[in-house]
């Protein structure tokens, strides 16, 4: 792309995503509907002014990926650790419901052949965290306690998802697929992440003294941003989404995060956590989560062609329905599997709705290997727009309710 | 490029920018030195892991520009008005004298062809204000006196090779070029030189309103950013460097910035200049700079493929000589030619010399278009990565001795 071209594509992308989401904001719909509607409006969807293009789709990344980080540093690990395995059955049921169900939908009731069947369910299983984690944040709920359930179980969500990927493409073009490779795979990703928030809290500390004795400001933002980087890399390199790499930084960098390490019986070293660095690091990353992450769902909503979609056809309308009551039905319903208030189970199930970019890449991978037709690839982008555009305007709704009760 | 290799090459980048930055300037040797260096470890000249990548470039240019932001915000411009034609008559100078010293010392001691000659004097004219604007800020300088001409002719100066180019390229391209086409060009850039900021001005009170009733924090670096952007695809659109775009956005951003506009004898509108906004947008926008401003001076020496070079032609040396010593001497002389101090006039001749980008594109294009051939690129070459490295250690000097003097 023509530098000045890429520009305009980006003002265009920063100043549509703005003013949309103030707009929606005047009318209290949170701001994150704003941001995909831009995407509708100025991609192909609509006026076809920006296409998903690779440079753009990368700074889009970095967005989520620095959304992620910010998470990350929020994220208390003993709170965490207190809601024991409720995140567990919340991602597992969540995961394995649409799966099912999504594929026996499509077998059984629509008679498609397996391997579609197979592609259909997995479309429907991955939560997708940057959306439920903007809604929440949108609707000033991400440091409550259903939050912290919803954000564990949407990070182990993304990872399921990302696997039955992995093994569904390798089942495409391999013709088989290994069991023992998926495990070896999941077993990399629970090492990693495990020891890359150790790590992180290592370079942590090693950066905040070269940042302390540097020549010029600026030392740290860059440095945690490459580590970012780094890590959002090798999170790609052991088969993990590449935005765990930001998640685990961010643990480590969180004001929360320490440890010790333990030599016989005396510990060797201590990493205690650090609210100051952590305060100075947000201050600074901030203004460019600002900028990058509304490009973020500006590329979702571009990335929704929704023109792909014969809106006549009644098979289309007919598989949408059904699929969409799959994909709300299950991810609901894993909120009530655990013990909880029941106006944090509906909360949490609420929020397990969001497909958003993990299900478009699973449908447009599917579509380009020729798997799925036009119909189907246009009925999930219906079961896709749905399920991304929903939930917020629920969550709204649900927790204003809730709260005139409380009144 | 894949997502993960793209966050791999900028981690690289952003670490090896920074660690090189901090290790010269422990020696006292201006930072940027450390990133131009850094560009030619990772680039091709010496390790090849990073290439001149589309997306790795356009951030570059992003990190330039908002550069050239930071500069003209803190311009003064009564203050370089003051400084009366000098800065005309240092940026004229500095840009005839290479253009023709250069196309002689070509055609009539080396017996180079005509166009091949107007070529080599082009590449010398423009002096890259980026790296002059680092260094003056790397030795503490960028407000003082003399910086202020620097500035004004090297805007000007960058401006003048951007026309140059144009005029050459036409020429190879049509095998005629028209002055009347050249002239309205620079019509359409005075016209955007003076028009941009009034008109930035205005969007900024209109900024400074929406953000005061935004609903979420961020809008005013969201909307100052699409405007710097706009603003560099417009300045490319009427045939300027786009960096001028965010030189002219800067301006308008200005803390010193106001202006009136009268109806006959009254002032129908009045913008005075808002420090507040100012500062609040500077404090925001500087961690932008310190991310993305150090990728522009590493992709320079990314750019900068010594492997091109065969360092045992006789001709090549004695080429690069000859020209080294008419593009040091050239733009050194401009700063002579104004009444000054004559430690003034020395810091402006010395400002003057760096090359880099302007001159790299310059010589690419020649190369490309095959009116360069290898030999006559690589003395080329040799011309720009000095001109680029020395002048940092020069005015280094030159200050120091000034002010052992002063003691």
């Amino acid at each position: 792309m023509e530098l000045h071209q890429f520009f305009l594509f980006l003002a265009i992308t920063l100043i549509s995503a703005r003013l949309l989401s103030e707009a929606v904001a005047r009318f209290g719909i949170p701001s994150v509907i704003g941001e995909l509607l831009a995407g509708l409006i100025i991609g192909p969807s609509l006026l076809g002014w920006v296409s998903p293009d690779t440079t753009m789709k990368l700074l889009a990344e970095i967005g989520i990926i620095l959304l992620l980080f910010e998470v990350g540093m929020d994220t208390d690990l003993s709170r965490l650790a207190r809601s024991g395995s409720k995140p567990v059955v919340v991602a597992l049921i969540g995961f394995v419901f649409p799966l099912v169900l999504g594929y026996g939908v499509s077998m059984w009731l629509f008679g498609l052949p397996e391997l579609v069947s197979l592609f259909i369910g997995g479309t429907l299983t991955a939560t997708s965290i940057g959306i439920t984690v903007r809604v929440l944040d949108d609707l000033g709920k991400r440091h409550s306690d259903e939050a912290q359930i919803v954000i564990g179980a949407a990070v182990l969500d993304d990872i399921l998802g990302v696997l039955a990927l992995a093994f569904l493409y390798q089942f495409v073009v391999e013709r088989h697929a290994s069991f023992d490779a998926l495990s070896e795979v999941g077993l990399y990703i629970l090492l990693f992440m495990v020891l890359t928030p150790l790590v992180a809290k290592l370079a942590s500390v090693v950066i905040d003294r070269l940042d302390r004795h540097a020549s010029k400001p600026g030392l740290l933002l860059t440095m945690a941003l490459s580590l970012i980087l780094l890590f959002s890399w090798l999170a790609h390199a052991v088969g993990a989404p590449e935005i765990m790499g930001g998640f685990a930084a961010g643990l480590a960098f969180s004001q929360h995060f320490g440890f010790r390490l333990w030599l016989g019986k005396y510990p060797a070293l201590v990493f205690k956590p650090s609210p100051k660095l952590a305060h100075r690091l947000e201050e600074q990353v901030r203004p460019l989560i600002h900028t990058f992450s509304p490009m973020f769902f500006v590329m979702v909503g571009v990335s929704l062609n929704l023109k792909m979609v014969d809106w006549g056809s009644v098979f289309i309308w007919e598989l949408a329905a059904m699929l969409l009551l799959v994909a709300v039905a299950s991810k609901f319903t894993a909120g009530f599997f655990i013990r909880e208030p029941r106006r944090n189970k509906v909360a949490i199930g609420l929020s397990m709705i969001p497909r958003g970019e993990v299900g478009l890449i699973f449908a447009q991978l599917g579509f380009s290997q020729g798997i799925l037709n036009g119909e189907l690839y246009a009925a999930l982008l219906i079961v896709i727009a749905f399920t991304t555009m929903a939930p917020p305007f629920l969550l709204k709704w649900f927790y204003g309710r809730v709260a005139d009760k409380a009144d």
